[in-house]
C-alpha cells in the first residue's frame, strides 16, 4: 500500500468515526478487537444497502423470496456441512513469546519478505511447498517449512515452535441450563445453512418452481485470529445471501447467469466499472465445482466484496444424510430428450455471497473525495461523499437562511411534509455554507434554503450536491423533485 | 386459556407454518428448542413492521436518530449494567430425575394449584412468602418453601432437592485464540447497553441537543431455561428499543409524553384500541424510577409487547464509573430559576422498549379470522389475514384469468411495472376462487385479474381482501391506487 492509499484509508475511517458511520465497538471501555458498531448515518447507509439488495434480488425476482433465520442452529447442522471439522485455521504457537499465530500467514509474511529482497526462486518454492502441505492438511509439513526457512517469532525472535493444531472459527455457547448437562450450541458462520435447512418449508410453503431462490441477509460470526483493515474483517458480520435451486445439468447457464446479473447490481449504482474485476478460484472449496468473486479495487489492493458459487447438490444432500428427511424435489416438467418428467432429484444450487460490511466500506471509499475548490483568491476545499442518493443516509436537509422572521416556521413547515416519505434533516446553526460542508461529509444529495423571497413566492433554493448548483424551485414541487432523485426506479429500472 | 382460545392460538401457529410465516428453526433435526425462523411471508411482515417503527421512531423525530451496534460488547459493559451479577433465575435439581427447574415457577405452579382448589388464603401466603424470599434474594429460603409447601418434582414424585443457586441468562463464548488465554464474552440480553455506550459518540458526531433519543432494532439473546408459548419467548429474539436522553427533572414529562406516544404507534395500525391497556409496575427493576407496560390481549390474557421505563441516570452513571470515561452532556440552556446554564450533567433516560417477535405475533393474531361466507344454498368460509396494508409481505398480486390467449403477458407487463415499487406476486394456477383465498390467508390487500377486457380497453378487476368487492379500474391507474393504499402516510400521518 502506497503512502497515499494507505493516508486515504485513514482518513476514510477517522471521517466515518467523525460523521457517525462507524465507531469501535465498546470505544469507552478501550475496544473490542475486531467488532465495531454503525452510527447514526452508518446505520441508514448500511439500511439502504440492504434493501437495494433486497429489492433488486426479491422484489424484481418473480422466483426468489426472502427468509430471515436464527442465528442458533441445531448443532448437527454444522456437522453435516462440514463446519465442525473443517473450518479450521493451521495454529503456532511461540514458547518464548506464549504467543499464537496462524502458520499460514507466517509463512505468508516470509514469502513477501523473500519477494521484497527479490528472492523470487525462495519465494516460489515457500509458496509451493505451503500450498502443499495446506492442500494435503500436513500439518507437521507445515511446521517444518517454518523451521527450514528460518522464520522467527516477531515477539521473541525466537524459533521455539510447538506443533501446529487445527483451530475452529466457529464460536460456540451452552444452550439450557438441565442439570443433565447442557448442549453445545454454535453461533452461525455462515447464512447459508439457514436457507438449506428451510428448503423443503419454504418451496411448499410457498409453491416454488425450480429454478427458485430463497435470500437471506443476516448476522453471521468467525472466531478470527487475526481480524484486521478495520471492518474487512470482523468476527462478527453480515451477509446478503441468495440460493439458488435449480435442475442438475444447468449448473454452468447459471453460474454464468448470476456472474453476469450480481456484477450488474454493483454498477447500477453507478461505479466505475474499471474498479471492479471478476477473479475465479483456481482452488475450489470442497463443496464447489466453480467459483468466482468479484473484487473490488481498495486502496490496498483488490478485494473480494462477493463470491458466486456453484455448489452442486453438496449441502441439501449432506442434510439428506445427516438428517434422514428426503430433500428433494418434484419436477413435473417433462425431458425432451425421455419424454419423461424429470421426477425426484436433489437440486443443485448456485449461491451469491456478499459482505454487507465490505459493500459498507467499498460504498464509502468509493464514494468519498477530498475536493480542492481553491480559486486564484483563495484556497477552499471540501470533504464530500458522493453517495448514489438511493443510499444516502439523509435525502436532504433543510435550512431557514436566518433564524428569525419566520423562516424557522416555514423551513419546518416544508419539512414535516417531506419527512412522511423521506428522511430528511433540519438545521439552522452556523451559516449556509458551513451547513452545506456538513451535509455533503454525509453525503445528502440536495440542501433545502428557506429564505425571505420564499414567504412571498413559497419558492426555495435548492443546492445539489455533486455539482454544488443552486436553483430556484416551487416547494411544492420538493416532493416530485427528491422523489425522482432518490427513487429505487433509478438503479432498479 | 379456554377450549376456544386455546384452539385459535393453536390455528394461527399452524397458519404461520403453513403460509411460510414462521417455521421451527432446524425443523429437519427436530428442531431447536425455543428458537424459530421466519418464513418468506414472515419475514416481509417482520421488515415490514421494523420499517413501520424506524419512520416512526427515527424518520418523523427531529431528534431522534438509529444505531446498529454489534451483538458482541466488551465484558465489562455487563458488568457495568448489572447483568453479570443480577441477570439472574433461581434453579433448583431434584436428586433423583436429575431435572432442573426455575424455583420461583415451580412456587407458582403450587400457588395456581392452591387456587384451582379454592385454597386462597394458603396461595396468598405462599405468594406473600415468595415475594418477600425472591426481594431479599435469600435462596436458602426459597428452599425452605418449597420443602414447607410440599412441592414435588413432576418428574420423579420426590422432593430430593439441591440448594437453590442463581443461575445467569446471558450466554457466554471464547473471544480469540491467544496462547495465554481467551476471553469470555457474552452474547447481549438486550440492545440499550449498546445505545448507552455510544452516547458520546453519538452526541457528538450528530451534534445533538437535548432532549434527543438514539434507536436501534437488533437481535438479543437470553438462554430462558423455561422458553415457551411460541414466539413468546425465545432464546434469540429481536428488540426495538429507544433511550431518550434528557434534562434531569424533566423525566415525569417526557415518561408520559411517551406512554401516550407509543400506545398511539400501535393504535394507528387499526388494533382495536380495547385490545391494549397499560399495567403500571408496581416491583421496579433496580435501575427504573418508574415503568410501564404497554400490553395486548393474547388469546391467553394480556401480555407485556413493550415497556416503557424511566431509568433515571443509573446506566451511564455505571458507565462513567466502570469505564472511567465522563458520560456527560453540557447544556447551554439557561435555567429559568438560575439565570445561568444548566451546564453539565449525566442526562436521565426514558426508555422505550418493543419486543419485535411479540410484535409479529400480536399482528398476525389480530390479523387472523376464519370468516364463515356460507349461504343458504352452500356452506363456504375462508381463512383471511387483516393486515394493516402497510404491513402485508405482498401489496398485490396479479392474475391472468386464464393461461392462454396473451394474458399472462398482459399480467406481467403490469406486475413488471409494479414490482419496481411494490412487492407484488403473480399467480397463474388454478380457479380465480382459489387463487383468491391464498391471497387471502397471507394478508394481500388486493388481487388484480387480467382478462380477455383487458385486452381492448387496458381495464382490470381489482378484489379487496377485507370487503371482497369488485371493481374495474384502469391498468394505468394500479400504481397510484395501490399507492395510496400502502403508503406509510395512512399510518404516519
Amino acid at each position: 500500500m502506497s503512502k497515499n492509499t494507505d493516508e486515504l484509508f485513514k482518513n476514510v475511517i477517522s471521517h466515518a468515526k467523525e460523521y457517525g458511520f462507524v465507531f469501535q465497538s465498546s470505544e469507552i471501555y478501550d475496544g473490542l478487537s475486531a467488532v465495531y458498531d454503525y452510527g447514526q448515518n452508518g446505520a441508514e447507509l448500511k439500511n439502504n444497502i440492504k434493501t437495494y439488495w433486497w429489492k433488486a434480488m426479491v422484489q424484481m425476482h418473480e422466483n426468489i423470496v426472502g427468509i430471515d433465520s436464527a442465528i442458533f442452529m441445531h448443532p448437527k447442522i454444522w456437522k453435516a456441512s462440514g463446519h465442525v471439522d473443517g473450518f479450521n485455521d493451521p495454529m503456532i504457537d511461540n514458547k518464548d513469546s506464549k504467543k499464537r499465530y496462524r502458520a499460514d500467514q507466517l509463512i505468508e509474511e516470509k514469502i513477501a519478505k523473500y519477494d521484497g529482497e527479490n528472492k523470487t526462486d525462495l519465494a516460489e518454492k515457500l509458496q509451493h511447498d505451503m500450498d502443499e502441505a495446506l492442500k494435503a492438511d500436513d500439518l507437521p509439513r507445515l511446521r517444518e517449512i517454518i523451521i527450514e526457512h528460518d522464520i522467527k517469532c516477531p515477539i521473541s525472535g525466537t524459533m521455539n515452535w510447538t506443533e501446529v493444531r487445527q483451530f475452529n472459527l466457529m464460536f460456540s455457547t451452552q444452550f439450557g441450563a438441565m442439570a443433565e448437562g447442557s448442549e453445545e450450541v454454535y453461533l452461525r458462520p455462515e447464512t447459508a445453512q439457514g436457507i438449506f435447512v428451510n428448503f423443503l418449508n419454504v418451496q411448499k410453503s410457498g409453491r416454488m418452481k425450480i429454478p427458485f431462490g430463497i435470500a437471506q441477509i443476516g448476522k453471521a460470526f468467525r472466531n478470527e485470529v487475526i481480524a484486521r483493515q478495520f471492518i474487512i474483517r470482523m468476527r462478527e458480520f453480515e451477509q446478503m445471501e441468495m440460493q439458488f435451486f435449480i435442475r442438475p445439468g444447468t449448473q454452468q447457464e447459471w453460474y454464468e447467469y448470476w456472474k453476469i446479473a450480481r456484477l450488474k447490481w454493483h454498477v447500477a449504482l453507478g461505479t466505475d466499472p474499471a474498479k471492479y474485476q471478476y477473479h475465479d478460484h483456481a482452488k475450489l472449496a470442497h463443496y464447489a465445482t466453480a467459483a468466482v468473486d468479484i473484487e473490488y479495487e481498495f486502496p490496498f489492493g483488490f478485494k473480494e466484496v462477493e463470491g458466486i458459487h456453484s455448489r452442486g447438490n453438496f449441502d441439501l444432500s449432506q442434510h439428506q444424510e445427516f438428517s434422514g428427511k428426503k430433500m428433494q424435489y418434484f419436477d413435473p416438467e417433462v425431458d425432451p430428450e425421455t419424454g419423461k418428467p424429470y421426477g425426484n432429484y436433489i437440486p443443485y444450487v448456485i449461491e451469491t455471497s456478499i459482505g454487507l460490511d465490505r459493500m459498507f466500506l467499498l460504498t464509502m471509499m468509493n464514494a468519498y473525495e477530498e475536493e480542492d475548490l481553491s480559486t486564484e483568491e483563495r484556497q477552499d476545499s471540501r470533504t464530500v461523499l458522493r453517495l448514489p442518493p438511493v443510499l444516502a443516509p439523509v435525502k436532504a436537509a433543510i435550512f431557514p437562511l436566518t433564524k428569525k422572521d419566520g423562516l424557522p416556521e416555514k423551513a419546518r413547515e416544508i419539512m414535516d411534509k417531506l419527512k412522511l416519505e423521506y428522511n430528511v434533516q433540519y438545521e439552522e446553526k452556523d451559516a449556509i455554507g458551513k451547513r452545506y460542508r456538513r451535509q455533503d461529509a454525509i453525503g445528502t444529495p440536495i440542501c433545502i434554503t428557506v429564505d425571505h423571497q420564499s414567504l412571498e413566492d413559497n419558492t426555495v433554493t435548492i443546492r445539489h450536491r455533486d455539482s454544488m448548483a443552486q436553483e430556484r424551485v416551487l416547494a411544492d414541487d420538493l416532493s416530485k423533485i427528491l422523489g425522482d432523485l432518490v427513487s429505487w426506479k433509478t438503479v432498479l429500472g
